[in-house]
């Protein structure tokens, strides 16, 4: 496989283990020092464990549902750095429990270390309506 | 210099570029098809022309002001493909005129095009309060 397929079928495997909730496969290509800019605050998160508690604030809102979904992922890689960044959508439920949808954005950046493609950083977030 | 410096000082001086409301420079390193997700809406913004209209939102927030400021920069660069990312910090006016500041998050992809580095993508964020 070439680097984009590589990294093509990191991110699949990725958005799958968070559809099975599975955080273990979650975190199976990420580095111990990643910086997570994520959906909800806190503004970043720094290193492996506090990017693993990112997870059970999705997960607590996605509860049943498994929706996690790469739209139309654009990777650029070379041999020893790569990023990649797609619309998504996920789903969760509402303090009624109702389904709600949410379309983001995913930006994730890459290095290959030892033969190996690993996640240094990710960037998740949705539009702000009004900044101020 | 090596490709690290290269971005490096890319980046300042867009963030300058930025602070002198100048667009032809914003726009300098820019590739035609950028995409861009950008902290207010919409969702993403493909191409250079809707690019550079994203920063009609931003001025007409930011005003007199020009503190668009790089905190922390982190690049990762091979030969052909780099990313890098950082906290930002930057002033507008709300309604009333007064000064308010945001903390929010910055990640460019670039790739090496012709022998000069060209920003392919942009995200900016600030984390989302209550994403339901």
């Amino acid at each position: 496989m070439n680097n984009e397929s590589q990294i093509r079928t990191l991110i699949e495997n990725w958005a799958k283990a968070v559809n099975n909730k599975d955080i273990e496969s979650i975190l199976a290509h990420h580095s111990a020092d990643i910086v997570m800019y994520d959906l909800p605050e806190p503004l970043q998160s720094v290193g492996i464990a506090a990017y693993r508690k990112t997870w059970d604030l999705f997960f607590e809102w996605n509860k049943d549902l498994g929706s996690f979904k790469v739209q139309d992922l654009h990777i650029t890689a070379d041999e020893h750095v790569a990023f990649c960044f797609s619309v998504m959508k996920c789903q969760g439920r509402d303090k009624k429990g109702e389904v709600e949808e949410l379309d983001f954005r995913l930006t994730v950046g890459l290095k290959k270390i030892n033969s190996q493609w690993k996640v240094t950083h990710e960037h998740h977030s949705i539009p702000a309506n009004d900044p101020a």
